[in-house]
C-alpha cells in the first residue's frame, strides 16, 4: 500500500490545506452573516436607487476584468464590486415603486425557504433521491389546491396531482406534449402536422413558444382576436367557429389555453363556456392563471376560476404575486399519467425499489428536466410564516392600493382608465380628449399613442417609479401593476404625482407644436 | 377625494399593520441570521445523519397537518419541524460520505451567489429587465469558455455565445428545436416525421426526453450500442453505418449528442471523428460534458474535449462538479441565431429601445422559459472566491481520492475495477471469481450481478455511505463518485472499509447456500 497517497500535505500544490474547505461550516457561518447584512441593507436602502436601471448597453464589460481571477478574492472585495458595478445595472423589482410587468413579490419566508433548499442542495429527481422533497411537494400542492378550492380531480386526493415547475412556459410545454402524445397515439404519429393550438391574441407568448417547442406547425397556432367590447376576453362562439373551420380543413384541435388575468389587461376568459366548446372536440384545456391565480385564495375572487373543473390542467405562478421567490410555477393536472406517458424515461441508473413499488411519485416524469430543486420548501415556508388569513390580506391590500390609484386616475379629467380594473393592476392613459381635438381621426390616434408612449418614457427615465405598457385594440396603455411587497399607500400617491408631473411636461411639449 | 381611503388603519382587518411587512429589512436580518446558523449547524452535524434517507413512502403526510395554517407561525417553530420531519427525509447530497449518482457539489460561494440572486429577485428575461443579469452572464460565460479553452467560435468574442440553462435536458431541448427548425425550413415542415436523433446506449436519458419533447418520432431515436472493448464509447464507424441505413430509408439525420463523461462509467465519445461523420450529413452535434466538463479546466484533462471545435454546441453542469448550487447548466452555441429563430417570440409588452437597437442579448430567446433567475451571480462568486488555480486543485483532489479508492479496489483480490477510471468515479464490483466457480456461465452471471446488487443494498441500508449502480454490457457495477465538497481522504478509507465489511457478510450468505 505504499503507493497509496493522498495529496493532502502542505507541500503538494493541489489540496484544500492552504485554504478552508469550500463548504467549511464556520467559514460558511461567517460569510453567510455578512451576506444577510448586505441584503438587509439593500432592502433598507432600496428607495435610493433608480427603479429602472439607467445604464447603457455594454456598461459592465468596461468595469470587469477580461478573465477569471487565478487566485481567491475575499467576500468583502466581491461585495464591494456588487455594490459598485452590479447594483447600478439592477432594475429593482423589489422596490416599493416598482409597478412594471407583473410583480416579483419576494418575502422573508420565500427567501429563507430558498436558502434552505440551496443549503440541502439535493437533486430530487425521484422519491428515492430525497423523499422529503417529493413528499413535501405533494402535501403543499394539496394544501394550495384546497386554498384555491380546486376541484378534487386536480388534487392527489382525487387522483390528479400538483407539481412545481419553474415557469408557466415549462408547464405548458409539459401539458401540451402530454396532450399531443395522447392524440397521436390514437390518430398516428404522422399526423403531428395536423394538430392545432388555440389561444387568444391576449394569451401569454408562452403558449406560442411552447407550441413551437413541441413541434406544432407554426401555421396551426391560432391567436383568436379579442375586442374592447368583451374586455379582451376570448369569445367561446368565435373559438367554436374557428375550430369548425379547422376541422373542415382536416386539421385536429389539440390544445386550448384559457387565461385568468391576461398580461396586458388582466382580462378573464370565460372558463366554463370555453371548456364546453373544447369538450365537444376532445381538446386539452389548460388554464393559465399565472398572475391572478393568487387572488383566488380570497373567497371574493374565487368565482373568477369557476368552470376550472372542466379543464385538464391549471397553473399559477407563486413567484409572481404570492411572496415566493422566482422560480415557482404551481401546476395541477387531472391525469398525471398523461404527463408521465409523455415525459418518462427509465434509465437503469435511476432504478430503485421505491419507484418499482409504484407507491411513490417520481417528479422527473412530470417535468422537462431530470434534476430538480427542492422548491416546495419555499412555498411551505410562505404558507406557514404568514398563514392563509394574512396571505389573503396582503393580496387585498394590493387590490386596495390599485383601487386608490384607479380612483385617482378617474377623478382627473386629463386621464382615463382604459379597461376596468379587476385585480391590482390599472391600465390607464392620458385621455384622447386632452391631446387631440378629433380623437376619432386615425392619424390623431397615432399621436395619442405617441404622447402616452412619451409619457411612459419620461416616467421611467426619472428612475422614481417604473411602469410598463401594453397595446390593446390599437390603444397604447400604461400599466400600473401593484404588488411589490414593500409597496405602501404613500408610494401610490407618489407614483400618481410622478405621472401627473410628467404628463404636464409632455402635454406642454405637444401643445407647443 | 374623500372616497379615497387606504385600508391601513388597525381597525381594518386586511392590512400589514398588525404584522411586519413580509419584506421588512430588520425582520429579514433577524430571521436571515437564524437561518444561516441553522444551515451552518446542519453542515457541522451532517455526518450524524444516514447519508441515504431511511424513511418509508408516505412518512411525511403522517407528521404534517392536512391543510395550510390559518395564522402565522414563528420561524423557530418551522425550523424545529424542518429538523424533526424534513431532515430525516433528506438524502444528504452534501455529506462527505455521499458517493451516489454524480456529486451536487455545493460551496459557500455558490450558496452566497444564490442568496444574492434570490435577494435581488429580478426576472431577467431581456436586457432591459435588469441589464446586470444579462451582461454578467455574457462575461462569465466568456471567462468560463476561456478556462475550458473552447474554440472562439463558441464565445461571444467569436460570434457564438454562452447562456445559463437550468439543466442539460433544457439545453438539449433548445438546441434540438433549433436544429429541427433549421432543417425543416429547408425541407418543409411536413417532414418532421423523417428526422432522426442519434446517441449511444450510454447517452444520458435527457437526449431521449428532449427528442420526445420536440416532437421527434420515437421510432427515429437511435441509441447506438457500445461495448466494453471500446470502454463504452460511441463508435464513429457504427454511427456512419446506421446513418447510411437511415438515409437509404428516406430519413433525415438531425442531431447527434456526443458525451464526454457518461453517467454509467464516465466514458468519452471520440468528438473529432464523430463530428466528421456528422458533418458529412449536415447534422447538429451537441457535446454533453455535464459531469466531466469541469475537469477540462485542468490542462491535463483538456485533451479529452479535443474535436469540440467541430460541434455546434457544448454544455456542462456547474451544479454537478463545479461548486455551484443546483441549477446551473452552462451552454455554448456557435450560432445563437439558430436558437433565437426557433425560440423567440416578440410580444408587445416586452418591446423596448434596447432590444430594438439589437445591441443587447435578450436571453429569453435562448431558452425555454420567458422568466429567468440571475444565475450568473453564483458562478461569478464561485470563480472569484476560489480562483482558477484553486478550482483546478479542488477537482484534482477529488481525482486523487478516486485514484486512492481505485488502488484499494485493485489491490484486493476479491474485487475488480470494471472500467478504467478516468475522472473521480470508480466503477467496481466483487470479482466473478470470488462468487462463482464458472463465471462464464450465463446463469452464474445473473448470480454475480445479484450478489453485487445485494452488496450495494447492504452498503446503502447502513446509512454510513451512499453509492449507486449502473449496468453496462450486462454487468452490474457499483459506482463510487467522489466530489462532495466536504469529502476528505478519511472518508474514502471509511467507505472502503464499509464496502469490505458488507462484502464479507454478503459473500458469507451466498457461500452458505
Amino acid at each position: 500500500m505504499d503507493s497509496l497517497k493522498f495529496h493532502h500535505d502542505p507541500e503538494e500544490n493541489y489540496s484544500y490545506s492552504h485554504m478552508a474547505n469550500p463548504l467549511d461550516p464556520e467559514e460558511f457561518r461567517r460569510q453567510g452573516h455578512i451576506m444577510i447584512d448586505f441584503i438587509a441593507d439593500y432592502y433598507k436602502n432600496i428607495e435610493k436607487y433608480p427603479v429602472r436601471s439607467q445604464v447603457q448597453p455594454g456598461y459592465l464589460r468596461k468595469s470587469l476584468p477580461e478573465s477569471a481571477p487565478l487566485h481567491p478574492e475575499a467576500i468583502e472585495t466581491i461585495l464591494r464590486d456588487v455594490h459598485d458595478h452590479i447594483v447600478p445595472g439592477i432594475t429593482h423589482w423589489q422596490s416599493p415603486s416598482y409597478f412594471a410587468y407583473f410583480p416579483s413579490s419576494g418575502s422573508i419566508a420565500g427567501f429563507l425557504g430558498e436558502m434552505l433548499s440551496t443549503g440541502f442542495n439535493v437533486v430530487g429527481f425521484n422519491w428515492m433521491s430525497s423523499p422529503a422533497a417529493t413528499e413535501l411537494e405533494n402535501i403543499v400542492m394539496d394544501w394550495l389546491g384546497d386554498m384555491l378550492q380546486l376541484p378534487k380531480s386536480l388534487l392527489f386526493s382525487g387522483n390528479g396531482g400538483g407539481v412545481l415547475q419553474g415557469t408557466t412556459c415549462e408547464a405548458i410545454v409539459c401539458t401540451m406534449a402530454a396532450a399531443r402524445d395522447q392524440i397521436l397515439s390514437r390518430i398516428g404519429r404522422d399526423n403531428i402536422g395536423r394538430l392545432v393550438v388555440y389561444g387568444s391574441d391576449q394569451t401569454h407568448s408562452a403558449l406560442q413558444k411552447a407550441s413551437q417547442i413541441v413541434g406544432i406547425n407554426p401555421n396551426n397556432f391560432r391567436a383568436i382576436k379579442t375586442t374592447k367590447s368583451t374586455e379582451f376576453a376570448l369569445s367561446p362562439e368565435l373559438l367554436r367557429l374557428i375550430i369548425c373551420s379547422d376541422v373542415e380543413k382536416g386539421l385536429v384541435p389539440l390544445f386550448l389555453c384559457a387565461t385568468v388575468g391576461t398580461t396586458s389587461t388582466t382580462s378573464i376568459d370565460p372558463l366554463g363556456e370555453l371548456c364546453d366548446v373544447a369538450k365537444d372536440y376532445g381538446m386539452w384545456v389548460h388554464v393559465d392563471a399565472a398572475y391572478a391565480g393568487s387572488a383566488c385564495i380570497c373567497p371574493e375572487f374565487r368565482h373568477l376560476i369557476e368552470g376550472v373543473e372542466g379543464a385538464n390542467s391549471f397553473s399559477f405562478n407563486a413567484h409572481k404575486w404570492f411572496f415566493t421567490t422566482l422560480d415557482c410555477c404551481c401546476l395541477w393536472v387531472k391525469n398525471p399519467s398523461a404527463l408521465i406517458d409523455s415525459l418518462s424515461t427509465n434509465p437503469e441508473f435511476l432504478k430503485n425499489k421505491a419507484s418499482d413499488s409504484k407507491k411513490v411519485v417520481d417528479y422527473k416524469d412530470w417535468q422537462i428536466a431530470l434534476s430538480r430543486r427542492f422548491r416546495a420548501l419555499k412555498l411551505w415556508l410562505v404558507l406557514r410564516s404568514y398563514g392563509v388569513v394574512n396571505l389573503r390580506n396582503f393580496l387585498r391590500s394590493h387590490v386596495n392600493m390599485a383601487e386608490v390609484f384607479e380612483k385617482l386616475v378617474e377623478e382627473n379629467k386629463r386621464f382615463e382608465v382604459v379597461v376596468p380594473r379587476k385585480f391590482a393592476m390599472v391600465c390607464f392613459r392620458i385621455s384622447p380628449s386632452a391631446i387631440s381635438k378629433d380623437p376619432s381621426d386615425d392619424n390623431e390616434n397615432v399621436m395619442i399613442n405617441e404622447v402616452n408612449c412619451k409619457l411612459l418614457e419620461a416616467i421611467n427615465a426619472s428612475g422614481n417609479v417604473y411602469m410598463t405598457h401594453a397595446v390593446v385594440g390599437g390603444i397604447f396603455v400604461l400599466r400600473c401593476a401593484i404588488g411589490a411587497t414593500l409597496t405602501k399607500g404613500k408610494h401610490i400617491v407618489m407614483a400618481w404625482k410622478e405621472v401627473q408631473g410628467h404628463a404636464d411636461a409632455v402635454l406642454r411639449m405637444y401643445q407647443s407644436f
